[in-house]
């Protein structure tokens, strides 16, 4: 299909038959959901042991009695587990509640209410973002997940778009703007499989990512958010360990990691990690400890009955990758069979994470979302991989394969094929 | 003893006599705690059948799959059990995580940055404390729960100390300070067995705070921290129902209530509750949407099974009184054995709740906790019941019995009375 070639008359013909087509799906009232990555329901079986796993024995490794209060920087085997996912030392690591999302967002408030402590600071409120700029601003890669988009705007801090490139974010772009911005607090990263991109951050973007904190302000700290640690299609593949590169440049302080057992438990269930250097971690202890008396040691105890350590994890993840990866190749040959000889979209074949990021042609994204609705295949919001909802293209458009079965999978996709090319179509008619 | 009418002489013989007895406590090395309320291991055991009750079924009532993300309300069915905790409607009521501190910690924070959204008020923003006054002021009933005043503190709030009566707070007190200062955002209460004094508000003083916010600010937000709602030693009693009162006002925006199955169930794992009007939900709801995508639900599903419903909670917690009562007995019968008859010191007959609250003669406290702490019994830091850890006649000692055993009460307690008399007669002889 080349539309830029097509006369008008074949345009018209064309549209007539994508639009019959869609008008077909449309009565046919089926109900897809392609928004969010949710685990499917054959994924969260895996797990379905952890209930009863502790058959009355409550103990954790230490003697600690996981039934009562304490233990705010949780138990030692799930710190240490997190620490294996983080690849930290688990005097850095925090194990805490079933969201790493909270974590996040307690990192926030605490970096930009009462401070982190930095390196050099006397007291945490010195370095508290509030404290040291009225204007606090962001570093955004795009596309990227619009949770971590939505604290930074709970927060009123601005959002700086950086164009995602093939290696992590365009590195370049980021260090021009923390050189000439001291109001810039930090920046958001999902360094594997990023979130929607299913990029996987070059060794050299690491490590220059690492040494941020060498040209940025004193409370500068990157949010690294490693989702999608374990969650590889095709066997673990490691990343660069950033802690052990901000080690070698003395940058420990500007670096925060949160990680959690979400998308490899129970996905309302599971342990989240928070890691960071263990100056910020004590600071951000003193913010926790006035509001958690301590997470849930039980569910905790009974995550590491069957995730022992990274190895049985990494076995665990195996099982989700063979539920997972027919349901990656499906959208994938859609995509290959019909945009892989046309300029009607882009797409990148995504080794692990959650997502499909597609491009439609500009400004066609809104429009193939609304299409597809109509047919009864739900996809995340055009715009939503944006701050602030704006897609300054309007072209990006989220696919999240891993919940429906394959079957629905398959229809969502022809119909979404569909959606674009009707899209396509109509504006090259325009 | 009557220290007032003894001589000198009588003073010091029995000063030598209460140091011999001290010093002897203290070579027999024991290490005894009555700091925290922690439930005890038997009570704990009581809710052991959580962990396997599930038997392979995450379903809720309405189907859905807890193990998924999701449902930021909490389920269903563990709303209802909140809302009969706190008697309000299930619209009114969010069954959360492990913690009611944490919502408690939420509410603030949502108060003072964003914005509760109370009546009248066209956006939640406007309502937001730091926007309607510079300086902001919470009433504080003492003694009362450090965690409480931890929360304020961390916030910038300051408080203001208002004594408690009998009744509960001094309400003539409280409605003079709200009527003469505007900067007053809201106010603690533990209405039923109030920490630490174990106190009741009657169905007056319910009534006076419900219609408080007649002469409060608009935004005006009283914290009822309901901890002790189905806590009772010898059987469940119903106080009066704030909401139906604040309905009656029309003052639903003005309270905020808060439960959890902590010291029902595992005190770490357990299930919290925050209830407010609608319109405060709405706007809580707001930001909690940011920070969670739900709360663990798998969990809540337990607790429905073995708490399906509020007879059922209050059968269990009839285990919990035979296991409870005794221990209070034993504070109780040391305590009226060696202070009934003389002004050495004074305490209230706890009905229900974790405490004893026992008041030294003035300026005594910080000296009996610090002789008691030499031999070997551990008791919460005098001034701790107070904002800032200040207790101005530093008089008020909170004792907690709930988790040691009965014979380590009983020894501590031998050890507490005599620290308390020695103290009184070095004071009488200073």
């Amino acid at each position: 299909m080349n539309l830029q070639q097509a006369s008008t008359e074949e345009l018209r013909q064309l549209e007539a038959e994508l639009s019959n087509e869609h008008q077909a799906f449309c009565q046919q009232q089926i109900k897809l959901d392609l928004t969010r990555g949710k685990p499917s329901s054959d994924q969260l079986t895996l797990a379905d042991n952890l209930d009863g796993i502790l058959d009355g024995n409550y103990k954790a490794a230490d003697g600690t009695d996981t039934r009562n209060y304490g233990g705010l920087e949780g138990l030692t085997e799930a710190r240490q587990l997190g620490a294996d996912i983080l690849g930290m030392k688990i005097s850095e690591v925090l194990a805490q509640g079933n969201s790493s999302l909270t974590l996040m967002f307690y990192a926030m408030l605490i970096a930009k209410e009462f401070g982190l402590g930095q390196k050099g600071a006397a007291t945490a409120a010195e370095t508290a973002w509030k404290n040291t700029n009225n204007d606090i601003k962001f570093i955004c890669p795009v596309p990227g997940y619009d949770r971590h988009f939505s604290v930074c705007e709970q927060f009123g801090i601005n959002m700086i778009n950086v164009p995602m490139t093939d290696t992590g974010p365009d590195m370049d772009i980021v260090e021009d703007l923390i050189k000439s911005d001291s109001s810039i607090k930090g920046m958001w990263c999902v360094p594997k499989y990023s979130n929607p991109t299913g990029t996987v951050y070059s060794d050299d973007t690491v490590e220059r990512i690492a040494k941020l904190g060498l040209i940025a302000s004193n409370n500068f700290c990157v949010f690294w958010d490693n989702a999608y640690a374990a969650h590889d299609l095709n066997g673990y593949k490691a990343i660069a360990n950033i802690m052990d590169l901000c080690r070698q440049h003395g940058t420990e302080d500007s670096v925060l990691q949160f990680a959690s057992t979400s998308k490899i438990t129970h996905a309302g269930s599971g342990v989240a990690f928070i890691g960071g250097s263990e100056s910020n971690i004590k600071h951000f202890l003193d913010v926790l400890g006035i509001l958690s008396i301590g997470p849930d040691k039980v569910n905790q105890l009974r995550h590491m009955r069957i995730l022992p350590n990274h190895d049985a994890l990494l076995n665990h993840m195996e099982k989700h990758a063979a539920l997972l990866k027919p349901r990656f190749e499906c959208v994938l040959n859609h995509l290959n069979a019909h945009f892989a000889d046309n300029d009607l979209g882009e797409w990148e074949s995504a080794e692990g994470g959650y997502f499909i990021s597609f491009n439609t042609q500009p400004t066609l994204a809104k429009t193939v979302v609304k299409l597809a609705g109509e047919a009864g295949v739900k996809l995340t919001p055009a715009g939503a991989t944006f701050p602030y909802g704006n897609d300054p293209h309007n072209n990006n458009i989220r696919i999240a394969p891993s919940m429906p079965s394959l079957s629905d999978i398959d229809q969502a996709m022809k119909i979404f094929v569909n959606c674009v090319k009707l899209a396509s179509v109509k504006k090259a008619l325009a």
